[in-house]
């Protein structure tokens, strides 16, 4: 290490050493704010179901959702145009060749939403949660084909881990149900997983293909094709609630609790593409999903099982193998 | 590695080369037949439960397979004196200085087989079965503070993940029972993990203290305290079925075939001792739960749980880290 620090000019060393550092600090403040919504989620999930059915439309919500980030990424701008004056990187006006990727993330999520109500003819509710983890081998294949990534042999081994323990922790004693799913089932799981998992990774690929433009113009641009998308939702699914019941019909405090934390995760998201990766992402939820598990012992009273302790341990390891398994080359 | 082949000497080379083969070669052969006698072991066992209850002296059996392992190593001894003659390292006198720790092991595996009566007032026998696996933590560590051999980081996580994997294959709807152990029962559980993991270090420490000691000459002289031992478990549990009904009362068949089997996993245990090390053992045995289950199927219709699967996984990555986790140095 001591040898490192000595250098011909010790200033573009400080320089280098001091950019990485802040570096490494953006990444984990964005990979923590990540893992707390994405808990808090789940925990206001579990507090919505225990308060009552869902009463709105989820399609309207989707679209506060969007509506919401595009409204936080203009104030957002508002505030650096006012700091920093307009530039190239942060103007908001943007050229088609730009502009035209953005909506795929938004289209590929619509279609992965639509084929979640075809699913639950050959799966339940339970079993496609545990279906559901295929979206992280999905995502680390993807990943590597798509981005030209490399994982190490080990953070392979970790990824295969992560998805192993994340499924144990979330047995339990009608999960063997799950190895019942007609062939039908598991085709949509798995062609639901890679939606899911190009969607991110397209996502990820959006953001960093400039790295100088401003995260919220991008944001911008992906959350107005995203409440566009939302919209011919409504349209699809929810045309007669919302035209009988009003838009707004069956909203509660948690119901807006729901929607802001849904947009503070997105934007969590996001940034988590730009200046970490979909594969930080992937661990960030699946840690949140058992930092959830363990909130709820004292919120919900609920009990824990040895299958979430054994999938604990066994994420945990997956999380140390992948920090210390970085290629060196 | 073809710089590797070069060399000053080519029949040095070649002779390290051809050796260190051959010692892989037989590596592979005591683990292989380590992991398909085990794994037999266990079908056994399914077999004569289904056959039945156990109407045998469970002492009675296990003194006539020290007996029988002794004459083995005795009629293997006999082979060996007759083609090499008897030399310094196949005599069969032994010194003091040898011999006296040679009792050790036996003795710990008669107190934790004393104990096992007794930690069934706290445990359950499914539950039992999920405690065992702090064997494979307690191995490890003892491995590393008595024999002093070290494991890299990736085989230090291979192995928790191992620990993890086969508790999770074992998982069943009545799993989560154990978790109400009583204090008293964890303690006695990990004290008999720590026993079985010292006897099997303590094995291992012995059988290569001497690389050049014949082999059937340190299993002469372990099975003979295993005999003494088990004779007085004999008198201490079973003197009165036995003064009764006859040392053979209820041996069957199966019976026959089990005390063949243990006697020779036992000779097969301690050539993994001698030629490979505990760690090996561990995830021999380990292996070896996973195919009696795989076996189990096709034998008795056995249903293979979603726990199974991800426990498997889990085993095979653990196995692959270990192989690749190797320290360099």
């Amino acid at each position: 290490m001591q040898l490192l620090m000595v250098s011909l000019n010790p200033l573009a060393t400080l320089g280098v050493s001091s950019s990485d550092r802040s570096k490494w600090k953006r990444k984990s403040i964005v990979t923590l704010a990540l893992t707390i919504l994405t808990s808090s989620q789940a925990i206001l999930i579990v507090w919505s179901k225990r308060a009552g059915k869902y009463e709105y439309s989820v399609t309207t919500a989707n679209f506060m959702v969007e509506t919401l980030k595009c409204a936080l990424s203009l104030a957002a701008l508002a505030r650096i145009w006012r700091t920093e004056g307009v530039t190239e990187d942060n103007r908001l006006s943007t050229t088609l060749n730009e502009v035209i990727v953005y909506p795929i993330p938004a289209f590929l999520y619509l279609i992965k939403n639509l084929l979640q109500y075809y699913i639950f003819a050959y799966v339940n509710a339970p079993g496609y949660q545990i279906l559901k983890n295929l979206n992280i081998i999905s995502t680390g294949v993807l990943y590597r084909i798509i981005l030209k990534r490399e994982l190490s042999e080990i953070q392979w081994a970790a990824f295969v881990l992560l998805c192993a323990g994340c499924t144990t922790a979330q047995l339990n004693s009608n999960s063997d149900r799950v190895l019942e799913t007609p062939v039908q089932g598991w085709i949509m799981a798995i062609v639901m997983a890679l939606l899911s998992g190009f969607a991110g990774v397209y996502a990820e690929a959006i953001m960093k293909r400039r790295p100088s433009r401003n995260i919220n113009v991008q944001n911008f641009w992906l959350y107005i094709f995203g409440m566009i998308f939302n919209a011919i939702a409504i349209v699809i699914q929810d045309f007669d609630a919302v035209a009988n019941k009003g838009f707004f019909h069956g909203y509660s405090l948690i119901t807006t609790l729901m929607i802001l934390n849904h947009a503070l995760s997105g934007i969590a998201v996001s940034m988590v593409m730009k200046y970490a990766d979909n594969i930080v992402k992937v661990y960030s939820t699946s840690v949140a999903m058992l930092l959830t598990a363990v909130v709820s012992v004292f919120l919900f009273s609920f009990h824990l099982s040895l299958a979430f302790f054994l999938g604990s341990i066994v994420v945990s390891v997956s999380v140390y193998l992948h920090s210390i398994g970085k290629l060196r080359r």
